[in-house]
């Protein structure tokens, strides 16, 4: 059994947003396709992933270096013990062949792109959900048939005020999520807080609220807004700093008791090694929100999952970055604390299954194969264009 | 005036060299030209450099977004005050629009290997070399007409024993290069003691050798290598642990008394800032090594210099990475340590002008004008060639 093609695309995401720090509008992500001889129903299997979102297309990585270093390996060198599957470390290992250390994110979204898409697949081949097979190589216990899921939103738009802040958020309540988290640092400081009140006084207090700043303070402004928004004890702050200041995050973790959550900006182990060490991250209530397929994908999740643990971190800290059917693959296989959503925002690349249902902000899992990409319509139609 | 193109092009560096982390066979680099519209001797000014070596060619990120960014500029917004020229900083300014915070080696090295030739182009503009006009305006005091280089070497190959080394390194020393760099954790410690030890008889001393270990040791072959090298008191040890592992850096400066080096692989200002801070590098005798065009650039570079001074470090710590023209021209122009050169390695990028001399390991610097790509024929002729 062998790997016959790896195709990719690059799709613009066509979107209007934007946050405190940038704008989508050139935003693009590589749709892959791993094709397999391995047949199903007839047909052969193919596996399927996209790049997340915030990272622009990564398919020059992979034209270029990480398909051709597959494509030329033994084939039988990327199966797992047993010969009757495929084997995602070893695959992680062909394409990090001839890679100098450090610099990682010119290549770690290409690597974990391709890695996720290869985990489709094996699940395929296993006929099982992703998420049933991570929780049997990866977790213990029970394997839960849905996950706590918050909705992300609250962008600046022009024209858009309070009022329309307030339907937004009516509107994901009444679609059975339960905590929210907006944007802020892309208005003054009163007009962020006014925001917040009014958001707060929908979801029902802090602990239903988050709000996210897409690490664009400066110092002086992330002690501001640290202090002026301590008082509402709100689920986390986001990214108040840029996500590699591990100093100011460390000042910030002695003045700011609520919860911080940071991660999605760091693409390797040893960085969130770092975070967690040099930034004094709380164990017992700072959130991490690593983006899985743009760091390597989920074998190296794994191994920042060791190293976490062996500092006293638990899975439930972890809500991974990425409102998508990977990201929720691997909360519910490895049990972590949650997963995000952002229906109607980055096109096709948004949300999960059309099936999906959300009530009492716990998200359903779809029982189709693999990760479930053939239950999202209009994604899966670009997909299948490349098989 | 405006830019009229910026054309790119990724070639092979066709070698055959290894070091302990990785072998450079299928390592490519993008060379560009930036056409200006500016007339000079009947001819428009174009500016030309590569993205270094080590890090794989970076086309993609260029012609998707950072040209496309540049040339839909209103030209006049990418002048200096006067109008006479261009500003280098406004073409870095220009393409980071749209460029999420934090991963930072996606782009990067593409950044910086345009802003490199925007800068060839502005020191052709004053008719100078890009040395005098860097001097002009970041340093202060006499202009030196050599500046100290070392010369890098040393390599892994098969059927390369001692006699071979002791070739390579009479070779380095007739050729006027007083310090020498080898590579150590690609052999067993006790292979590469003697290898050192037999350096070390032809160079005369430790404070002519340096020893460069690529990234791979794990702690405790970090801490052998250490415990072994410390009694030489070699030049520097360079890159003794991953160049992300603070924690480990830390720990080894705590053990080795002798300068440590390292900064190749990191690519942003905050990552350098991290790394002083947190591998508590100590700043009376650590070296920084950097490399400029793969680190955004040359404006990037002085604000990591004020950031560095700031915290004591002097601009004689700092030796960049990459033994390239444009290198030599940020050294001598901002007064830094001294230069790395790899002769023979690494095919046309390789080296500094064909003309260029060097003597008890200072080297000479020419008065092309630019940074001086005109000088080394087999480079410039794959650079003409874009324009």
């Amino acid at each position: 059994m062998k790997i016959t093609a790896i195709r990719e695309v690059a799709i613009p995401l066509r979107s209007s947003l934007r946050n405190s720090a940038f704008d989508f509008s050139e935003m693009t992500t590589s749709v892959v396709a791993v094709l397999t001889d391995v047949m199903s129903g007839g047909k052969p299997v193919v596996g399927y992933a996209f790049n997340s979102t915030g990272r622009y297309a990564c398919g020059a990585q992979m034209r270029d270096r990480l398909i051709p270093r597959i494509m030329q390996a033994a084939p039988e060198t990327l199966l797992d013990a047993s010969g009757s599957n495929f084997a995602p470390e070893k695959f992680l290992a062909c394409m990090m062949q001839r890679e100098k250390p450090g610099g990682h994110t010119e290549r770690s979204v290409a690597v974990g792109t391709i890695e996720m898409a290869v985990w489709d697949a094996v699940a395929k081949i296993e006929d099982k959900p992703l998420h049933a097979v991570l929780f049997e190589r990866f977790s213990q216990g029970q394997l839960a048939q849905k996950v706590p899921c918050y909705v992300g939103g609250g962008w600046y738009a022009p024209g858009k005020g309070i009022p329309q802040l307030e339907d937004e958020i009516n509107a994901r309540l009444a679609e059975g999520y339960t905590t929210m988290k907006i944007k802020v640092g892309g208005a003054s400081l009163s007009d962020d807080l006014a925001r917040l009140e009014a958001a707060l006084r929908l979801v029902g207090g802090g602990p239903h609220l988050a709000v996210d700043a897409n690490a664009t303070f400066d110092r002086t402004r992330a002690m501001s807004y640290a202090n002026a928004l301590a008082p509402y004890a709100l689920r986390w702050l986001e990214e108040p700093t840029d996500p590699l200041d591990f100093s100011l995050l460390a000042e910030l973790t002695q003045t700011y008791a609520s919860p911080l959550a940071t991660g999605e900006n760091l693409f390797s182990t040893q960085d969130i090694a770092n975070l967690v060490r040099f930034g004094r991250l709380r164990s017992d209530r700072d959130i991490l929100q690593m983006d899985i397929p743009q760091s390597y994908g989920i074998v190296q999740f794994s191994r920042t999952l060791e190293m976490l643990s062996a500092q006293g971190w638990q899975r439930a800290s972890i809500f991974p970055h990425g409102g998508n059917l990977m990201t929720l693959a691997v909360v519910a296989g490895f049990g972590l604390g949650g997963c995000e959503a952002y229906p109607d925002v980055f096109g096709i690349f948004a949300g999960f299954n059309d099936d999906a249902r959300v009530a009492d902000g716990m998200i359903q899992l779809s029982d189709r194969p693999g990760i479930g990409f053939e239950g999202q319509h209009d994604l899966y139609k670009v997909m299948r264009a490349l098989a």
